[in-house]
């Protein structure tokens, strides 16, 4: 999508043909800079300090950082070695397992010459499906705004509430949440969206704010406290989120909070959308989300923020008292009864195994 | 309550007996700062820099700020001035307003001779009104948490989760929502608190988590997002939150994000409580909680955050892209259907009109 006018994916080969390129999300919004992957160290890293996040583009990271590995070294111990490494950055990204896994799959198939090059290329493959897959969200969900907006009698824009960011920084282009709010623009349907913070990152704040503005879709940001009062007072038509991982009838696990917002959906009789590509799903997870291991993360998270100081820099401030100490629990999952419907890149179904397997029906025992 | 093993008020006289001294809550919790009010004028300016905040205190302080005017002059036209100056600081606060009228009417009816010593008495008592009312809202509700304790087993520490500041930094002493907290803890239940941190204002992370440290009560600070998940893991045991406003049908106008927490507790069984002195049930509202108005403050509490610098300075960065706006939405409003109980300096009701008048019959009409 577009940096100040310029189309961007979120991650690109340079010039030289295995050196990867990001953008350093962890500077946004303030400063937009491009860094450079030249091994799989390098790439473990990435992950790890979330300069790349959101579930696809972890994975698309996760097989570049497969590629960079064979760059170095095409050995057996190594196919095996940089996969555990990479692994270890992430363990409740499970598109990063699945590359990880197909690459390693692939990879141990191929003559020790050719890893490189065939590593490069399922990279590059899994990167375009990416693209592929969330433009196929954004297109199956821009319908059901058209609809909403249609029905609301084609006048004023229409609110979508959404958490986190699910936008193309998430992905590889397009995004999952935010693709149909891409569409929908692009289609000339008007949007405003409002941009829940997301406490404790604040990739709200910081990512989905960016990448609205820079796209030119009109949002407004909202302390993550405030969406229930909003869909109590009839401001939010529909909250559309994305997931890190779906279990096989429909429960979903997203950034922590995601389950307050379904709550006041349901309570509010406001429409609650998960949007998801096929790889979130976690078929072996049928009624036992409770299974989901939670990420806990750094508490530094929640008693630190950084952003802007006064002299332009980007900095960190202490929020708390020196004696008080935090959780910081990363994730939640949201019961399929709170879900209004999952759009997928096959198209819309109940947050249910037989909605799922209705468009995944390969996947039936 | 204690700081740092010393008994406080957040409100009292000093030595000389007309200089009047607080705590500068702006700094908190990184730097512990009292300041002394000498003039009518300081205390307008500590109510309305928010030096002092909380319904019960800003009354409190204002009771002060008329006792000032009147050590400065107590004619007949400062009565008038003073009042009117401190009203102006913070128009929407009724504790505020009620203090004035109140010190006002007693003044005038008061030899100018002896208007100095009476203000500084109303006031006292005013003061000391408060802390009774806090003191019995706690062992109201502390009966409730010791019951829950007996019903776990008399073990494991129950979990009390609360939002915002509901302290005793917000009235004279003991606080509201707290208040129970603090009786239980010294009759020797174990506690542990979980303290949202309440954005945009942070007086969750900022407040309650200070007060609870340095009064030795055990606690964790979450962001707002993470209650939800935390109830579904059967991590909170009860809720318990202030209000600024309680019609008489038992709804509840607090710090935005209460309406979310307890939809998840109604969701997840867990009881929600909500403590209150009389002084903020809205006998005027009924069936009419949408005609609360709520306050929409400055977005740059949403965009822009304080906290402690690197150099231990007290100082402010931005969080959000230049070109997003925010909106900041101060209160929301939870239905008293979500409510399990009140929790009044009369004793525990249910939220309801009914529950209300058992307890204040004097206001049947």
């Amino acid at each position: 999508m577009r940096v100040d006018g310029t189309l961007y994916r979120t991650i690109w080969l340079a010039e030289d043909g295995h050196t990867v390129r990001i953008i350093d999300q962890t500077l946004l919004p303030h400063i937009f800079k491009t860094v450079e992957l030249t091994s799989v160290e390098e790439a473990a890293r990435a992950i790890k300090d979330m300069l790349v996040r959101g579930a696809p583009l972890i994975g698309a990271t996760g097989a570049y950082g497969m590629a960079l590995a064979m760059h170095e070294d095409p050995s057996d111990e190594n196919i095996s070695a940089a996969s555990h490494k990479l692994a270890a950055t992430r363990p409740t990204a499970s598109n990063l397992a699945w590359a990880l896994k197909d690459l390693s799959a692939l990879l141990v198939d191929t003559l020790k010459d050719e890893r490189e090059k065939v590593a490069y290329q399922r990279a590059a493959k899994i990167c375009d499906e990416d693209v592929r897959t969330c433009e196929s969200i954004g297109n199956h969900g821009a319908k059901i705004l058209t609809e909403h907006w249609q029905k609301k009698g084609n006048s004023d824009p229409i609110n979508i509430l959404t958490h986190c960011n699910a936008g193309w920084l998430a992905t590889v282009d397009w995004g999952t949440a935010l693709a149909p709010i891409y569409k929908a623009h692009e289609n000339g349907v008007p949007i405003h969206v409002w941009v829940d913070e997301t406490r404790p990152r604040n990739q709200g704040a910081s990512l989905t704010s960016w990448e609205l503005a820079e796209h030119g879709v009109p949002h407004t940001l909202i302390v993550d406290n405030a969406g229930g009062h909003l869909m109590q007072q009839n401001k939010v038509d529909l909250c559309i989120v994305g997931t890190d991982r779906t279990t096989a009838s429909g429960d979903v696990c997203n950034k922590v909070g995601t389950y307050l917002k379904a709550l006041a959906a349901n309570a509010n009789d406001v429409p609650f959308f998960v949007a998801l590509p096929h790889s979130t799903i976690d078929w072996d997870l049928r009624n036992n989300s409770e299974d989901i291991p939670i990420e806990i993360r750094d508490a530094r998270e929640v008693t630190h923020v950084s952003g802007k100081g006064l002299n332009g820099e980007v900095t960190e401030i202490q929020l708390t008292p020196d004696k008080t100490e935090a959780l910081n629990i990363a994730f939640d999952v949201t019961p399929a009864r709170y879900i209004t419907g999952l759009i997928t890149e096959r198209g819309v179904c109940s947050a249910s195994a037989s909605g799922l397997l209705s468009l995944y029906p390969e996947k039936k025992i």
